[in-house]
């Protein structure tokens, strides 16, 4: 088996050539290593909650020789997978699930041991507590590791986090520490135990975190050096051999083992290849969107900003800074976003959400019931809309047109460039109500416009804003008309009437799921959009290609059909 | 202002007539009137968590006169809503989002106090607990007023209803009740503030209650006797006058005040008029789905039911007495159920998860997430599906086909009778595989066929269903040929492209919202269904006339377009 410090060194190697999921995985080297050495990882059920951490895992279960392909086309996913290994008990890309579904595991009596490793933050989330609320009562034994880097994709976030904080400061953690240094190596079990036992009635009666999960029928042992394997490997060998369901609360390291990452984590949460990130002055979306909020807000005191967790994924880092106070980072809390953000607009201010569209979908009930009904002047910017990439078949940001269309009240839009989604946030802020308006990842253009089509065109393209120098170029190629279908809903139903009685072919064009996409709502006869299967990782473009979706493609596509 | 006792006979008479939530609504009179007169119910903000605790707080705020109306057509909601009266802070039919909007009202700095009133069950939902772990960050303060009656919709699920469970027994809570009682009627406020800060004093240290909510930045006070107006009042008026957030934890029996339903309260949570309803022999969806899963579950051993505090509404009473061991209550937990769901499946067991079309929305993340990229073996009945009457915007189930539509590898089905049902559920079983079957309220019928309609057929009505009978309805009108949608997802295209090549006119008649329906999955020319806005609440067919959905107004639509 690699050491610890095998694995860093190849997670960061690898890394730099293809990007990924820096400071968490280095983070959680050693509880993998310790995992791997407690537990059977095939026969056992190990679930990585958030699987970002789980790199060093995917190391030590077979797949040490396909790391070089993390993340590429073809290559072996930045998060768990059960088709990938049988050591992967879940997909697990959405924060929050591992307790839940480990509990229906154990419940099957489907594994000897059930683990869930489990981030602080993701530890808050509402899915956990509904999972934790339910673990005595699911009448079967699990074992969660908390994994408590003290840190959130930024900062901690919520009350739960400073109690955690509150149960590692100070002397006791050092002391814990300590006697768990001097019970490790080369001692047998049976010893170990005893002087386990010692340590743990020593910390009984210390901490809040025994009576906090005592509560939810879980026994509590912590706070564990996440770093020192020999306290971890003894740690989950007592949680394994106890009959009860355990917590074993692990302080770890975010970037541990690598400088720059233990410095600045939140800069290596999820980041692109070292060497080829060339330094750009393009302007993402994401930056463009952050920027335009900031803009209205100087003018306009109603506004106030709101993520979940995402203050520098979504360009809101600025804001933050300009508008403290009326800047809202919820944490992994998306249910709870949207509520905050209904309440927010019914008390006279104007929330802008911003949420990535893939976690969104954990919010849509908040869209309907607390946004929709009462028609709230909310605007929700749902970033990373479209396929993402690297990331794969947790995080395509392909669902969120089908998923928000029913809703009544809620309006839809899609930006083709920067000035268009400066304005498309004016309108929605002039108009109120429900506004969500979807743009990708990725650079946004400076101007883009589409292709008028000649007095003869007999096909029209309509297309999302970012596609829409992709229908330029087929258009160019074909003879056709562009439409930029700004809002998805309520569409340009004119244009449409137009150019159905001017006998013109509807072809659609969304980098959205076909399935209840824009291309259903206008009738297209051909629609080119994300077809009805997960799409894997790998580069946009490569993905584009292999499905068809390129300017090449659809020309043929096109030609083909007449 | 009425008293309690008047308020009481008010809602049992009316409901009686109307049908209602009657044991919920009984249980929290006391409530209402204490917060009506400690608060101004126009300026502060009083937010209910599932409204149907708000009955008298209904009668108290206006609506007392036009209270026979109550979920009637035209009448006044079920819910509370803001569009019926100021009193009314937010929309509330789904459970667990008082605290979020309570949080946002008041970090909008939008009125004096604002309180949300959230059910002991409710509370365990997952929202709720985000919006718990937010409240100290959000640097604002509410009052939590916990209505504990000990009992969810049916009985108290999870962890965190015991822990309440143990702040009230015994000798502790009468010792506070008398003493809350004694401090009562006629005395000045300034001396009760000095009585209850020495009550205060004794409960603190003596419950844990102070420790778990002091992590969360709340002031705990209670238990409170929910029945004992003055104590009540007093203190809802320490609250008020606290300046950090508080939790009033309030005591009360649902039924409260009416034999029937203190002695049953499961039966009278949601129920029909006492007078009209005649019993009927005949078997609801419900009733049909719950029989045919324990048949299954005979033959079955892998065969496990789950539900999220619906256990009676969705038909699986029998399923838990005959296979306690294996089924899954989870509590108002839409999100766990589903991920617990998950690991179940993975762990080999068959699960056939029961939830209304409404409460789907909160999990159809964990739907693409944790079931759907593994493509698990999980059955999801979706009841309730279409629009449901009397309940109103916020249960009307209209929307589970569009936000499913577009997940990969989800099967949908919709079947037209009782034998058809049982049929899509042995189908699903042997197919493995996620698979949606949603049927409606109401009455199973035991047959229903299609309309073959002759060879100059010139129209195919698509129907699901549970609209079969009205489209064979209007097809015997107007000469059609009839199909029943059974598989809505993936639909027959074999039997679409016959007809397609027929040159007939293809209409859809779909018991779901219209976007993202039926109609626009197979290009339908004409599409019924239901339009884009919220369906107010209202007898079925009433709803189905004012929006044009009868039988007589589709066959005029259609004859309209040729």
């Amino acid at each position: 088996m690699k050491t610890p410090e095998e694995i860093r060194k190849r997670i960061i190697e690898v890394v730099g050539k293809t990007g990924g999921h820096l400071a968490s995985s280095l983070g959680a080297v050693e509880i993998a290593v310790a995992l791997a050495k407690v537990f059977e990882p095939e026969k056992d059920r190990i679930v990585w909650d958030v699987g970002h951490q789980a790199y060093a895992w995917k190391i030590l279960t077979g797949r040490d020789g396909a790391f070089d392909t993390l993340r590429q086309f073809g290559g072996i996913s930045g998060f768990p997978n059960p088709r990938e290994s049988k050591a992967d008990a879940a997909v697990a890309g959405h924060a929050g699930m591992a307790m839940s579904v480990a509990l229906g595991l154990a419940a099957a009596h489907s594994a000897p041991n059930v683990v869930a490793v489990v981030g602080d933050s993701s530890m808050a989330n509402g899915v956990s507590f509904e999972a934790l609320n339910n673990c005595a009562a699911a009448k079967c034994k699990i074992i969660v590791v908390l994994n408590d880097n003290e840190m959130s994709i930024s900062k901690p976030i919520g009350s739960f986090a400073k109690f955690l904080g509150r149960l590692i400061t100070g002397v006791r953690y050092n002391r814990i520490k300590k006697a768990a240094e001097s019970a490790g190596h080369g001692l047998k079990l049976t010893f170990l135990r005893g002087v386990y036992h010692e340590i743990e009635s020593r910390i009984k009666g210390l901490f809040l975190a025994n009576r906090f999960f005592e509560q939810f029928g879980l026994r509590y042992i912590g706070p564990v050096d996440g770093h020192d394997l020999a306290a971890l490997e003894d740690a989950f060998t007592v949680a394994k051999e106890d009959k009860r369901s355990v917590i074993v609360h692990v302080v770890t390291k975010k970037g541990k083992g690598y400088r720059p990452a233990e410095v600045e984590p939140t800069k290596f949460h999820g980041i692109g290849a070292f060497a080829s990130e060339h330094k750009t002055n393009m302007k993402s979306w994401s930056d463009v969107f952050g920027e335009a909020v900031c803009e209205l807000a100087r003018k306009d005191a109603r506004i106030c900003a709101l993520t979940a967790a995402m203050k520098d994924g979504t360009g809101l880092k600025g804001f933050a800074n300009e508008f403290p106070s009326r800047f809202f980072d919820v944490g992994i809390a998306e249910e709870h976003l949207m509520g905050f953000a209904a309440g927010l607009a019914a008390g006279g201010m104007r929330p802008v959400v911003a949420i990535y569209s893939t976690f969104l979908q954990r919010a849509v009930d908040q869209v309907m019931h607390d946004l929709a009904i009462s028609n709230l002047p909310v605007i929700i910017g749902i970033d990373r809309a479209g396929v993402v990439g690297a990331d794969g078949v947790t995080h395509q940001g392909v669902f969120d047109l089908a998923m928000l269309k029913a809703i009544p009240n809620v309006v839809i839009a899609q930006p083709k460039d920067a000035e268009d989604l400066r304005r498309l946030l004016e309108e929605a802020l002039e108009r109120g109500g429900v506004t969500a308006i979807r743009y990708p990842r990725g650079i946004c253009p400076d101007k883009v416009e589409p292709l008028a089509g000649g007095h003869d065109a007999k096909i029209a393209i309509w297309a999302t804003g970012d596609w829409l120098g992709k229908a330029n170029e087929v258009a160019a190629r074909i003879g056709a008309e562009v439409v930029h279908a700004r809002y998805l809903k309520p569409f340009d139903a004119a244009t449409l009437a137009r150019q159905r009685d001017a006998g013109m072919k509807i072809v659609s064009l969304e980098n959205a799921a076909v399935a209840g996409g824009l291309g259903e709502t206008i009738g297209a006869d051909l629609k080119f959009g994300w077809p009805d299967e997960f799409v894997p990782h790998g580069k946009v473009r490569e993905l584009e290609r292999s499905f068809g979706l390129d300017a090449d493609s659809i020309c043929e596509r096109i030609a083909q059909n007449g």
